[in-house]
C-alpha cells in the first residue's frame, strides 16, 4: 500500500535545516508522533540537495533552500541558523505557510507569540507576521516547570546557573566534544595548568576546551559583560510568562555533556511555598516529572534524560533563609522539549485549527 | 652537606594522611615553599607504612598513626577522613601539638576556630581545644574572592551554584572519572537514555555516572533534602565571615572536572555595587586573580585554574534588576587553596608565633 494515498487533504509540512542536530532529532519525533501530515518536504542548504533522509519509515530526498521550495506549504519548521530564518521566514510566510522558527530571530519581536504550548498555548494564535518563534532551549529546558510552579505561587525572582550540552552548539559542538575526548581520555590530564589546552589544541565552536573542563560562557557577548544566551534566559523566560518585570539573573556554563541541558535553579515567589506544595504541583503539571527522592539517589542526571520528552525536576528545596524561595535541579532534553519537540507540538496544534 | 643540619631548633611537622589526593599536594607545597621546618613526619595508615615519599627533595619514610607517632610534633595537619581526625587529632594535642585538620570533624565546634589566612587570620589565635578548622573545599574555593567583596560593601545573601571537581571525593575520585572516561570515550555514547550508565557499570564513590554527565548530589543527604556539601557552603561560609544570619542558599553538582572547583555565585550586599568597585577590590585583594575580559575571552576555567594558588574570579555582572547584586565565575584549586595551601597558611602561621 503507498501511504501517501491517506495523505490527501492534510497539511504539507516543510522541515528547513533538516540535516542539521535540531532536524534531525526532528525528523525522529516526527516518525514516533501520530501521522497527521500530508507531504512531509525536508529542506537544507544546497550543499545537502539530493541526500536522502529517513523520516515516517520512508527516504525522503533533501531539496535546496528556493522560494519555490515552500509551493504548497502549510507549516514549515525552520531549524537554520538566525541569519537564514531571518531571510527566508518571510519569504515562506509570502508563499502562504505558518512559520515555526528554532532560530533567535524573532523571538523578541512584539509581533511574533514565543510559544511553550504547556505554559502560553493561547499566544500561538496572535501571530501578525504569520511567525511564531521557538524560545532558546536553554530557557525551554526549564520553563515548564517554572511555568507551572509561577501559576500556583506567582513567580518574583529567578538566580539561574545553567550546565549546557554541548549539542546547543549543534553537531559541530557534538563532533568537538567527542574529539577533545579521544585527546584527554587514558591520559592523566587534568592536574597541571594549560595541560588539557595544550592536548585538545582546536576548541572548535567553543571558547576554551570542553572535555574535562567547565566553560563559563556561551553564546556572544552583549553589554555590560552578559552574554547573548544569558540575556536570552531573562528575556524570553519574561516573555513566555508574561511578567515583564520578573527579576532574572542567569549564569551560562558550557560542560561535557552531549545532551540534555540542567539548570540549577533559585526560585522566589510572591507566596510561601512548602518542598509539598510544590512537589503536588510539579507532579501534576503537564510535560514535567517529579524525580525527588534523594535518598534512593532519585535525582535528574543528563545521562539519565537524554532522549525523554519531558523536564525533569529534583532536588526540590525550600532556602533555609527564605520562606518563598525553591531551589531546584532540572534537566531537559536540549534537542527533544528543547528545540524540535516544543516545535512539533506548535505544529500539531496550530494543523489542528488550520480550515481543511 | 646535610641539609637536617641546618633545622635544629625548627618546629616539627607531622602530615597525617600524607599518602592521600590532599597529603599528596601538600608535599608538594612544602617542598615548594620557604622551608621553615625542622623534620616532616609523614603519617597515614599501617597500609602505607615503610613506603618512602619526596618531600624537600628527600624520601621520607611513611610511619603508622599510632600515639607515638606524635612524640616531639609542634604542629600536624591531618588530612584523612573524618572519624580519623575525630579520634586522633585530640590524641596530637594530648602530646602537645597544635592540630590543623582538614576534616569535616571540628568545622563548626564553636571551640575551634574555622580559618582562611586573607579572610580571618585572627580567628586562628583563639584555639581553646588546641584545634584549627581548615573549611571544606566547595566554600574555600570562592570565600576569599566573597571575602574581599563583603568587606568593601557588606554581604547579606548568596545563591550558589557549584561546578565540584571529582578529585574532591580523593583519589577515588579520580580514579572512577579516569575509569570511567576510558569506557564512553570513542563512542556515540549520550544520546539514549541510559547508555552512559550501562556503559560506565560501577559509579565508584560517586552516586551516578559522573563521565559525559553531571551530579547534582554531593555528600551525604541531611534534613528537608539538603546535601552534607550544601549546608558546609552555608554554615561554613557564615562562620568564616563572622555572619551568624547570612542567607545562604547553594545547590552541589559534580561535573567531570579532574581538580578545581568552580561557582557561579549571585551575592547580594547591603550597598549599591558596581563592576568597576568589584573589579577593584578583587583585582587588589591577596589570593584572588580577576580574570574577566569576556572581549578577549578571558575567564577562569577549572582547566586553566588547576595547579595555581589563587582564587581566580570572571564574569563579573551587576545583576539587571537589582543594583546591590553582582554575579560572579569563581574557580579555585580544590586541593590547593581548597585543602592543602590553606592548611600550610595557618600551619606557617602558626609556627611564626611558636616559642622557639
Ligand atoms: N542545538 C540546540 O540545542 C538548539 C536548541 C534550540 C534552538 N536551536 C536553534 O536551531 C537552529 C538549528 O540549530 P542546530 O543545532 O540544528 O544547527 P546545526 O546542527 O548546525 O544545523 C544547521 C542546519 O541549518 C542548515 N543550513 C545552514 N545554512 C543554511 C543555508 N544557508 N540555507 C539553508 N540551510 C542552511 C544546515 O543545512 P546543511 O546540513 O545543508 O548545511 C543544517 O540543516 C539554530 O538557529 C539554533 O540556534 C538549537
Ligand atoms: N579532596 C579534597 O578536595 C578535599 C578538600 C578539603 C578537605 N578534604 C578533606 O581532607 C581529608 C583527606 O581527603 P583526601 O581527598 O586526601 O582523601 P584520600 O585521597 O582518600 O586520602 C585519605 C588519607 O587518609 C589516610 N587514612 C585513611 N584512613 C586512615 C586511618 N584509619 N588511619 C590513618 N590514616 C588513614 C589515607 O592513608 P592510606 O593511604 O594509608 O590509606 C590517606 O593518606 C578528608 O577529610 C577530606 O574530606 C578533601
Amino acid at each position: 500500500m503507498n501511504p501517501a494515498a491517506g495523505r490527501a487533504g492534510r497539511p504539507t509540512l516543510a522541515v528547513v535545516g533538516a540535516t542539521g542536530a535540531v532536524g534531525t532529532v526532528l525528523l525522529g519525533i516526527l516518525s514516533e508522533h501520530a501521522d497527521i501530515w500530508g507531504e512531509i518536504r525536508l529542506i537544507a542548504s544546497p550543499r545537502s540537495a539530493g541526500r536522502k533522509l529517513a523520516v515516517r519509515g520512508e527516504q525522503v530526498e533533501v531539496v535546496a533552500l528556493t522560494e519555490d521550495a515552500f509551493d504548497g506549504v502549510h507549516l514549515a519548521v525552520f531549524d537554520v541558523p538566525d541569519e537564514v530564518s531571518a531571510r527566508w521566514a518571510p519569504v515562506a510566510v509570502g508563499k502562504g505557510a505558518v512559520v515555526i522558527d528554532n532560530s533567535g530571530a524573532f523571538r523578541m519581536d512584539p509581533d511574533v507569540p514565543l510559544v511553550v504550548p504547556e505554559v502560553n498555548p493561547h499566544a500561538a494564535r496572535v501571530r501578525p507576521r504569520g511567525i511564531i518563534a521557538n524560545p532558546n532551549c536553554t530557557t525551554l529546558s526549564m520553563i515548564v516547570a517554572i511555568g507551572a510552579l509561577h501559576a500556583a505561587f506567582g513567580l518574583s525572582e529567578l538566580v539561574v546557573s545553567s550546565y549546557q550540552a554541548v549539542s546547543g552548539a549543534g553537531q559541530a559542538g557534538i563532533d568537538a566534544l567527542r574529539e577533545q575526548h579521544a585527546r584527554v581520555a587514558g591520559t592523566d590530564l587534568g592536574t597541571q595548568p594549560g595541560d588539557v589546552r595544550r592536548a585538545v589544541g582546536d576548541t572548535g565552536p567553543f571558547p576554551a576546551p570542553v572535555a574535562l573542563n567547565v566553560v563559563p560562557f556561551a553564546g556572544s557577548l552583549t553589554e555590560d559583560g552578559w552574554s547573548s544566551e544569558e540575556l536570552k534566559v531573562r528575556n524570553e523566560s519574561r516573555k513566555i510568562l508574561g511578567l515583564p518585570h520578573l527579576k532574572v539573573s542567569a549564569t551560562c556554563v558550557r560542560v561535557p555533556v552531549v545532551t540534555t541541558h540542567s539548570l540549577a535553579v533559585h526560585a522566589r515567589f510572591e507566596n510561601e511555598v512548602t518542598v509539598a506544595g510544590a512537589h503536588e504541583i510539579l507532579a501534576a503539571a503537564p510535560g514535567v516529572v517529579l524525580c525527588d527522592d534523594p535518598a534512593a539517589g532519585e535525582y535528574p542526571t543528563p545521562a539519565d534524560v537524554v532522549g525523554t520528552d519531558p523536564t525533569w525536576v529534583g532536588r526540590v528545596r525550600r532556602s533555609l533563609d527564605d520562606p518563598c524561595a525553591l531551589e531546584l535541579f532540572v534537566c531537559g532534553d536540549n534537542l527533544r522539549k528543547g528545540a524540535a519537540l516544543n516545535a512539533v507540538q506548535i505544529a500539531e496544534a496550530v494543523a489542528a485549527e488550520l480550515p481543511s
